[in-house]
């Protein structure tokens, strides 16, 4: 693995984002998750937002988290990305999300379908297909 | 005031609706009154998706809520909720949350314009005033 | 699999609940997911909030959701959830979400382990693994 | 007003933040309020994490939002957030929330009463009433 090829993008956490437990509710990671490679694609110069504008989304058809420690108010958790090898259809983030001193807490991945306006599978288009094919991990 | 035309909906808080106060979130309060006035209207016969779905909405212009007590996870509240004598564009829905034992727990009222899909503000058509009219408190 | 080992959970999708999609949001289904197992507890003569004030939570160290369709705003879903065959330590919840006409839109399952007050793995206790017997699917 | 006064923060939309008519939800921006707030404490060197360590927290006793404009996904929006002159035991944050091109979209104001670990009110203690006087707008 090529770590060169992780983003990385921190993520404060909110009150908001705490439960009673006093740690991060469990699924507010996929929520951290969506940050992460919502910034990964922005830094590939290819914000999401664009691809969007443009006619396609990326519909999530499988998340998984592994939930390894917690974390609390007003800690700065690092979220480390990777893109992988993508299909005609589809793509595959990964995720770890670390605190400040390097633990690992969550672990997961999401995959995804390229879809149409008409929420219909896409052929991924040639130009972020490219940029995937440039910056996953070998 | 008229306590027959107070409207109550019943909510269970969920763990995710706490924060690490062990306590509602202030900001989910606003959720609550949401579901509270759907199911308002639903009972007035008018559902907002079908308002929606015939082309307005009703969109927030203000928010206001006052907090005097707490309650935490797994908690029943009661959402008491009152139309207000409508304008041409505009409506008003109070609530009132109460927990198990009849203890007001916080207070508020949210206004709304009556918008179009333009998104320009539009008259509140004629079936909604005429039951908003039916159901104020005077 | 035996059908009666299922519980049932309906949650109308709130405004809150969707994104710009038009859709829910793909974390919320974890929210759904919390939802359905308090309520499976509840009917079991668990109450989960019970299980916490008697000293020991069951946090979450996996959780999977696989996206098959979406359902929009004031749609009311079916939770359908299932226990299966407890550790010492580990309990697993599968769920299946369907909409009004019975179309799977997303199943799943959570993996907890049961801890104790200082946060350390805690053998689960008899009465909730007695109940847990009785309920899985064979 | 004395612009030198207002605290500023920035804060980018997720697809979590918006709902099916592809804006901000409305309850979000008491999130938005609570986050910066909570950098307005820091950059006055009183982060609240560290308020809540030493035994006191700001509970949240009225909120209030007017919604002028939406804003959608992946837009930044900035955060102006002031003091007021505090009480006793009250303290008092307002906000003005504005897009890029510097549009009014909310504003509002959160009322806080200091309280104890026991949840009953407390005088606010006199490094943050000091820090709070000189802060605010004359």
């Amino acid at each position: 693995m090529n770590n060169q090829k992780w983003h990385e993008t921190k993520i404060r956490i909110r009150y908001k984002d705490t439960d009673r437990m006093g740690v991060v509710y469990y699924g507010n990671y996929l929520t951290f998750f969506e940050v992460a490679r919502a910034e990964f694609m922005r830094d590939l110069g290819l914000p999401y937002s664009q691809m969007e504008s443009e006619g396609f989304s990326l519909a999530v058809i499988e998340a998984v988290a592994k939930y390894h420690a917690n974390v609390g108010y007003d800690a700065v958790v690092t979220v480390k990305t990777m893109l992988s090898a993508p299909g005609k259809v589809r793509i595959r983030f990964d995720y770890r999300v670390f605190d400040e001193e390097g633990k690992l807490l969550v672990d997961g991945h999401t995959m995804h379908a390229c879809i149409g306006e008409n929420m219909k599978p896409k052929r991924i288009p040639p130009h972020l297909h490219k940029v995937v094919q440039e910056n996953i991990s070998t």
